[in-house]
């Protein structure tokens, strides 16, 4: 293992209202969880070719490391998600982490048994290094500076903080989407250090319809004024309509048609007179308002240098590609079992994706698992709570308690099993 | 009929070079083509409750009416097309009209059989009376000041059309995705005037998904600075950012996914050197570069306003509202003949809503013929030349010329059958 100059350092936190800190810790959850800010002070070599001179990544954790250190799991987050995974954010129990019905004491992926790691990706906007972070030689963002990254790079960054936890190797490395890419990478780029990957509702790589969509987000993005070829920080603007338009279309992606159906139809939202159309621009139906909704409240928190830096890193994921596209050429060196999971009606990364990996792993003679979920949400599936879903992966994760030889799941928590 | 003011008025046309005029006329080709502009001086009445004082009709005729005036055929085009359906652009052979391979001597549409019109809908931008056209009391530009329109307005400004050639009934009405709306919006308002009514790649009524990727596009095109609330060319701008955005997310939804996979796939478009990534947000994919080259062109000829009065007509269209949603009770009254097509992989309107029209009209016990095609070219096929398609709308006008006992289709085209 490399030898590394990191240093933990718990962020600035608000101070907690008493009324907060009374609040009710509902079964199942990890409670209250405050993040870590972890500075690695090594360069960090590119894809690119270009370096990262230091790096900054945001973490939480969840459960004890056991004294073997044979317990950790690594969380890979989507693309707007974070560090924080699971439970409240201390000072804000409304922060409820992004897959916090996966991931907790008792729950699928058991922080009774496990010790889980949630790490924001550097180049996002949530804590880790990113295009709005300070660059170290000029104490000013880094804006449309900020180097390109890939996934390979992400995973790069992260196994520094395996090793400055400690960790020769993951139990699992999991994720759903562009984090299922990532877990996917993981168990390439490391093969020694990734006992179980876990990749949920993803792909070996973007069609060109993904791409399409993706490019059109990035110059909704960057055709707007604001935007300023990146340096909005600088101009002290934010390029919100953009984003919130890329937002907008993303999300459709995010959702199926029969669910978009059943959940808005053609509602309107308030009808004129007589139940009748006003005969404008403005909002007329329900998913109209939906969609601005999530576009204005998204280009509220979101960084749109960030968003460009991620559907790149999307584009660019392609391990076959150095391979002649033969996926199971690529990952021929992996040493993982794996769990694939897809969902029926995922059209942004459907099934025939998630098989493609599987047929790749068997060819490699490679253990592993897969289900494909019958249900209605779309790709938005991966992180809701289906209890066909959540089974699939407690059982798989119950199959790795017990190959690590972990304590059994203690069975008085009140979550369904 | 009601009495009309109507004149009809051939458009001003350019000088035509010498080297334009002997170019050949291809086979099958109805050759070349001269639009005319023709005026409606009655107030025409619309859905919302305002009033057009007046409007003219870019309209292209094709073949020749029979003394009877029973072989008529109106044709209704998509979002964006126009009245030039066959045929070469006196001038410029290059602009060949948007459905000239169904529509010629010895085609699918025989025009040596029946009397073709293609018309410009209102509120379009390629000659009929638009947003973009003068105010008749201000003689500048309507801009957002234009009133937003629905189908059954544009049905009702042709309805005058057909009474200006004295087409009691249509032949057929036909139309391919907005276009075929229209023509089922055609046979529900006037029953008598449509003798067959041909729905192709169309839908009853746009799915809330439908409407989702309309309001991307608008909020695209109104965010655009330069849109000034539509009355950009008062502000001598055009909001070219925000509809070329438009169109490149539109044109996504237009293809299969499985032949944009088949066209572009993960083609690099000039790879940095060794097959490498450029690292940055320019072109770097095939799909991309298409995409922006579609967004450029379609901005530099549409109108923005025109875009958004186009997508709330479709978004508005739904002929079973004021019948609790019972599309079958909407077309209780039709009098036509139908044909519906539509194809497997098109996932803007899927097979299963041309179904839900021919489920519809059988209830009605309306004669009704129905081809699912099996292409892979997703919405777009509806303006590809397939065999197999063309072959089912020529058998059904065919039929159609029988029972309006036209004179057999002449074999000699060399345009195959």
């Amino acid at each position: 293992m490399a030898q590394l100059s990191a240093s933990s350092t718990s962020s600035v936190l608000p101070e907690i209202p008493a009324s907060n800190i009374e609040t009710r810790v509902p079964a199942g959850s990890v409670g209250f969880v405050t993040p870590q800010l972890i500075a690695f002070n090594d360069p960090l070599p590119l894809s690119s070719g270009q370096v990262l001179p230091s790096y900054e990544l945001a973490v939480e954790t969840y459960g004890v490391l056991n004294p073997a250190r044979t317990n950790a799991v690594l969380i890979c987050h989507a693309l707007n998600a974070s560090h924080h995974v699971a439970g409240m954010a201390c000072g804000n129990p409304k922060d409820v982490g992004w897959w916090d019905n996966m991931v907790g004491p008792g729950k699928a992926v058991d922080t009774d048994r496990f010790f889980v790691i949630g790490v924001n990706n550097i180049g996002s906007c949530f804590g880790s290094t990113g295009p709005a972070s300070l660059r170290p030689d000029t104490g000013k963002p880094w804006g449309a500076a900020f180097p390109v990254l890939t996934i390979e790079d992400w995973v790069l960054a992260q196994v520094r903080l395996a090793d400055h936890f400690g960790i020769e190797k993951f139990a699992a490395v999991m994720g759903g989407s562009l984090g299922g890419m990532q877990a996917l990478s993981w168990a390439i780029t490391c093969p020694e250090r990734v006992a179980h990957c876990i990749v949920i509702a993803s792909t070996p790589r973007l069609s060109a319809q993904n791409i399409g969509f993706n490019e059109v987000a990035r110059r909704s993005i960057i055709s707007d004024p604001d935007f300023h070829g990146g340096d909005y920080l600088a101009h002290e603007t934010l390029p919100k309509g953009g984003l919130s338009v890329a937002r907008m279309l993303a999300h459709i992606t995010y959702l199926s048609d029969d669910d978009m159906a059943e959940r808005f139809g053609r509602t309107q939202r308030a009808p004129a007179e007589g139940g009748e159309f006003h005969y404008g621009y403005g909002v007329e139906f329900e998913v109209e308002s939906y969609l601005r909704h999530q576009g204005e409240k998204f280009s509220g928190y979101f960084d749109a240098n960030t968003y460009l830096l991620i559907t790149r890193a999307l584009d660019y994921f392609d391990p076959a590609r150095n391979f002649g596209g033969d996926l199971a050429r690529a990952l021929a060196g992996v040493k993982a079992d794996f769990l694939l999971v897809s969902f029926t009606t995922d059209w942004r990364f459907p099934p025939a994706r998630s098989r493609e990996i599987v047929r790749a792993l068997l060819k490699n003679n490679r253990p592993v698992a897969y289900a494909e979920i019958d249900a209605p949400h779309g790709h938005d599936a991966f992180l809701l709570e289906d209890p066909r879903y959540h089974a699939v992966v407690q059982g798989y994760y119950d199959r790795i308690a017990h190959k690590l030889d972990l304590a059994p799941r203690r069975m008085s928590h009140g979550v369904s099993a």
